[in-house]
């Protein structure tokens, strides 16, 4: 009896497992079922992230493809052969611009969190439910970020969002020329600047407005009322904390502060200028979705910024404005803990890298940005600009 | 002996299927765990697609929450209450301007072959590996498109990217006259035309163009070798196919072919034009995406209109061109039997309707479209016109 005994409780114990087993299988199924259309599209895009290119490239869903239908690895920079691990002899590293690919490590720590399901179906309208081009979601956690980054005021101040801040350095310059008793306006900014600032306001050809150089040569001049200058800060390329040039009420500033994050700079303050611009470019490293957004004090301003943008595009795309939610998301939940900490980290190594093989140069000197209080850090913190400025 | 052996086949069979679900279940698990990082994205995607809004309205991840996190029903116009099953009494509809929502059906009829999953480190860098800002990828299957739809000829021609047909209308006016040897050009349209052509080429105030007016006005006049005319084709409001009112060497054409789709007009053949610009917004109904493209003959004008972009907002964002690379791979797949059939049967059936009503009308008549031959299904086509245009 006592074998017996054992055999009909290993049987029960058996059973038992079993039914609990087929439940949770039951369950799958039917979740799975419940739960199906995104499933191609997550294993397309796992299957996509699990090619190896070496830490050198990455593969994308959006590549060029081989004959049998995988995508083959992009290669950084320097960087060649199949998987990427080829190191390409001679190869001249690109010193004139940058790509904020120094964050991609980051993502792919937090990928989990930072990845986005777009449905077939999502956002096909031209507007949002309120009528308008601008996600009242990502405008409230634009202005939570700020308040996290403590490097903007955006109580009280309108927010406009555009296809970088390229786009809107454009409309900004447009917008501020509307409202003036006389044009063409005169646009400004201090030497070094961004060459961008030029270009596109001479590309444009408006009559509205003329680009006239360096700010500085008007100043001490009685420059009238038709002046919009240019400040970047930190400024592209030279990495210094600036205010405009030119002072007065008549004078109409554009503050270019893609840079002035806590990655790169000191913060000694929140910012709280008239018209202030910002990119995801810098912020999460995101240039390739081409998201920035102005916060804007002038109400009428804030409006022809409006109007430019519809007029030049019918809004910022919708897709963008998801993945840009998703990723401010992540900063403003971290806070210091997170993408600012990260980015601070490794700029502050590449720039002391970069001190020290330049600090044997006879021929060459870099700028000199003494460590400054940070308003964020609430710490004295050295320098970590995205650029160097050789003499 | 026959009772035990009964025992020990149970325990056998017991036992087996134990082994078979622990397997079924270890491997599920190493499954999960290798495929891990997309599933809190498509969990929350699949989650919010599940709320139900009555077929009159929508809930989105990026939507306004309720107070527990969760999105609430983004509702249509004329609906309202928590799920949009309430009419609005009054509601009077807008006529003056179109969404491409009846599309949407279609997308949530094909949402597993529609849905991308976009990690958040995808394509972080300006450009694409090949130092544009263009997808090969996406570029490559806008041709396999438009042989598919047999309504425009794209070998040897070159293809242009922009937010929409609304940017690449005005980078193609500022492409058009920065070749001609006196400016400013003059813009036409012959009338009734889409009443941005006038509102975009006023607000940018270049010197290189102003808006002249009604094409009309300029035939049989030597109008010189400074126009550009814009035709609409179908014409947005009318639904006419069009040709330029205005011929000869030196005057230049931006065919606006927005709807030159199956959906909307009978096919007569490809379409063959120096400067065609087609939308996404129309094809598959994205208007929100803001995604559209130029086929250029002249490379000339396609480098301008390049360098248009590049100044005006560095190029269309990453994200926005993978998702338009997964839809037009479904329209491209499908053929006939897909969008295009679903899209005309719908526009037809809209358009019986409003002809029915209106019959019955003394005040207003409509235009007339005969039907004509559609070289995409080969076939006599009736009328599916976007709009109606009252008399």
């Amino acid at each position: 009896m006592a074998k017996s005994e054992n055999q009909y409780r290993i049987v029960l114990v058996s059973v038992a497992l079993n039914i609990f087993l087929i439940y949770n299988l039951y369950d799958k199924m039917v979740r799975k079922s419940r739960l199906s259309w995104s499933q191609s599209a997550w294993e397309e895009a796992e299957g996509v992230a699990s090619i190896s290119c070496s830490g050198h490239g990455r593969a994308f869903i959006d590549g060029i493809l081989l004959q049998n239908g995988k995508p083959i690895c992009e290669c950084n920079a320097c960087f060649g052969g199949p998987d990427c691990s080829q190191l390409l002899p001679n190869c001249v590293a690109d010193a004139d611009s940058g790509d904020p690919l120094f964050l991609e490590p980051f993502w792919m720590q937090n990928s989990a969190r930072s990845t986005v399901v777009i449905p077939g179906w999502h956002r096909m309208s031209y507007d949002y439910s309120d009528n308008s081009y601008i996600s009242h979601e990502l405008e409230n956690h634009i202005r939570k970020l700020h308040a996290v980054a403590k490097n903007a005021i955006t109580d009280g101040r309108y927010i406009v969002f555009g296809s970088g801040s390229t786009q809107l350095l454009n409309a900004a310059v447009y917008a501020l020329s509307m409202n003036m008793s006389s044009t063409p306006a005169k646009v400004v900014a201090e030497k070094p600047f961004y060459p961008v600032y030029k270009e596109q306001t001479e590309f444009f050809k408006s009559t509205q407005f003329e680009f006239h150089g360096d700010a500085l040569l008007l100043k001490n001049t009685s420059f009238g009322n038709n002046v919009i200058e240019f400040v970047a800060s930190p400024n592209n390329p030279d990495g210094n904390l600036k205010k405009g040039v030119l002072q007065g009420p008549s004078i109409k500033h554009i503050h270019d502060y893609a840079y002035y994050w806590p990655h790169y700079t000191a913060i000694p303050a929140p910012a709280d200028e008239h018209l202030m611009i910002f990119t995801m470019s810098k912020l999460t490293g995101h240039a390739g979705s081409r998201f920035g957004w102005a916060i804007v004090k002038d109400k009428n301003v804030y409006e022809n910024m409006l109007t430019y943008k519809s007029v030049a595009d019918s809004g910022t795309s919708k897709d963008t404005q998801l993945r840009a939610l998703k990723l401010i998301k992540v900063v403003v939940e971290d806070g210091d803990g997170g993408i600012f900490n990260f980015g601070y980290k490794t700029m502050k190594h590449r720039w002391e890298k970069l001190n020290h093989v330049l600090s044997s140069s006879k021929r060459f000197k870099m700028q000199e940005i003494p460590p400054a209080f940070c308003n964020f850090s609430q710490a004295l913190k050295g320098a970590s600009p995205a650029f160097a400025w050789l003499k």
